[in-house]
């Protein structure tokens, strides 16, 4: 099994490449080979901008059983540089797409697509059910849906074997503070249990969709792994989740780590990022994914536990 | 009013030219300009291929107020032409997008884009509503929805001012007999009604969505015309048709011609054909269009009569 992951240095390229090194397997095929490209390149990923025509070519010529495509420039700056969010969100998977289609009719991998819940837009009900119709409100969001598009009918004229997995907002995300819209989701909890302030924009009252980054992988490998002809032609699935509150993020917070902790979120109500979130999903009805055998966390506290165990060593700082 | 129509050499094309050339207006604007393109060429229509970078930014360079964006592959050659297919339904059209963006940001015109129902695709209910998702089953639905999200997004940032009209099967289409699987709709109601015979490959039962060519030019028109700061994000628009058999098209050209005409089908069942439309669309909920002045078709009498008079100059035989 001959494995490339395209945006390995992300953070989920990351941890989903530990993880394939650590297994050693995916399903019960022992990975052979494991390539890892990135636009950034680094330690042991190879510097690839699929954004380049016939770069894409070159990089699959390995021909590997398993394409992850994690590439993408975010939401705020596919918004801010209209021609990079193009560039690297649309024309590189179709690069890719078509490299993969031009490779020969013998050769169609299973791709795993990283979308995102942006491929939804105003008006959206409290719970979205998987046949809502996509209709984003973002350049991001226009971008995933028209790469979902793409995926379907490569994948129904034989020359691919893809599957889009629409990703909640991951949650807690490790590093520095970000400076995305949704940042503060994971700031809140995560400075906190390193003993540092934390500033909450909105209110305690608004909901949103959320998945640990384990979780997240867990996705990505399943959807690698998993047997597709149950799939028909809707290849984008929309994966499971946690709908919670800010407030049921704080509960879980002190429960975990106690009053102390909360004590170092300070409110600090910003309008123009509770208009943002104000046009965000709240929640999903992800029956589909999860009778194929996708698995999210139930409560907040497992998110918060997942941070503590994989970001921490399972010890609070 | 400047206006430019691309793929002005086409059934619709055509109609539309003269419509522009007859009225001399738009709504209550007057035409100073009519720009007529198409990659054939023509009597007085400028040979332009604008799947051909560079080209759309040369068409566009008098700066239309109305672009009217009817080039494209049919459904059968986009599937037995990939690369045709996606060039010239998908990347000519977002060429045209991108030469409008880069004319400036002063340059915001109305586009008129002919979308298709092949946006939808199995399963569908029997009446589709406004909202359904537009999950397509053909290379050609799957280019038509790209184009539509792309002009969303362009449109909500500024750069367009887009509408998207997603036409019924146009029928009865004039000229020689149409080797597209939809050709037989119009085939048993044109030939029988010039003397001729036509073969009818699938039952009496089928239904399936129509509006007349006048009908049809008259939607170009309307969203050529209309106010669309009342459309908001969705300028995607399911255009009003007619929900018939094939039986109601017999038993309309039997009230408008006669028993000799219907006497000219003749039933050749076609088990192919018959697979293909079992996929296709049975009526449409188009009530967002119907509210917003979109036209068509109230019976079959009407579309046979439509084609007597605009084809025949009103007289049969």
């Amino acid at each position: 099994m001959r494995i490339l992951i395209i945006g390995a240095a992300g953070m989920l390229g990351r941890k989903l490449s530990e993880r394939f090194g650590r297994d050693q397997v995916l399903g019960t095929r022992p990975i052979s080979d494991l390539t890892l490209a990135d636009v950034t390149g680094g330690d042991g990923i190879i510097a690839a901008d699929l954004s380049e025509p016939g770069v894409a070519g070159e990089l699959i010529a390995s021909r590997p059983d398993v394409i992850v495509d994690l590439a993408a420039v975010v939401s705020g700056e596919a918004e801010t540089d209209f021609e990079k969010g193009y560039r690297v969100n649309l024309d590189a998977s179709r690069y890719l797409l078509e490299a993969i289609r031009l490779a020969g009719s013998d050769y169609a991998p299973r791709l795993v697509f990283s979308s995102s819940i942006a491929v939804f837009g105003p008006p959206m009900p409290r719970v979205i059910a998987d046949d809502h119709p996509t209709t984003p409100a973002t350049s991001y969001g226009t971008q995933k849906a028209i790469v979902e598009l793409l995926l379907s009918d490569y994948t129904r004229r034989g020359f691919a074997d893809a599957v889009a997995i629409r990703l909640p907002t991951v949650c807690v995300r490790p590093g520095a503070p970000n400076l995305a819209a949704s940042g503060f989701f994971s700031n809140i909890i995560r400075e906190p249990l390193h003993g540092r302030p934390a500033v909450l924009p909105v209110a305690a009252e608004v909901r949103h969709w959320f998945a640990s980054p384990r979780a997240a992988v867990g996705f990505l490998i399943h959807a690698a792994a998993m047997d597709t002809s149950v799939l028909g032609r809707a290849r984008s699935l929309t994966m499971p989740g946690l709908s919670a509150t800010v407030g049921d993020e704080i509960e879980a917070l002190r429960r975990v780590a106690g009053d102390d902790a909360v004590a170092l979120i300070r409110a600090e109500p910003d309008e123009a990022i509770a208009r943002i979130v104000d046009g965000w999903p709240r929640g999903f009805d992800a029956r589909r994914a999860s009778e194929l055998g996708f698995v999210a966390e139930q409560d907040f506290d497992e998110i918060v536990r997942v941070y503590v165990e994989d970001e921490m060593g399972g010890v609070l700082g």
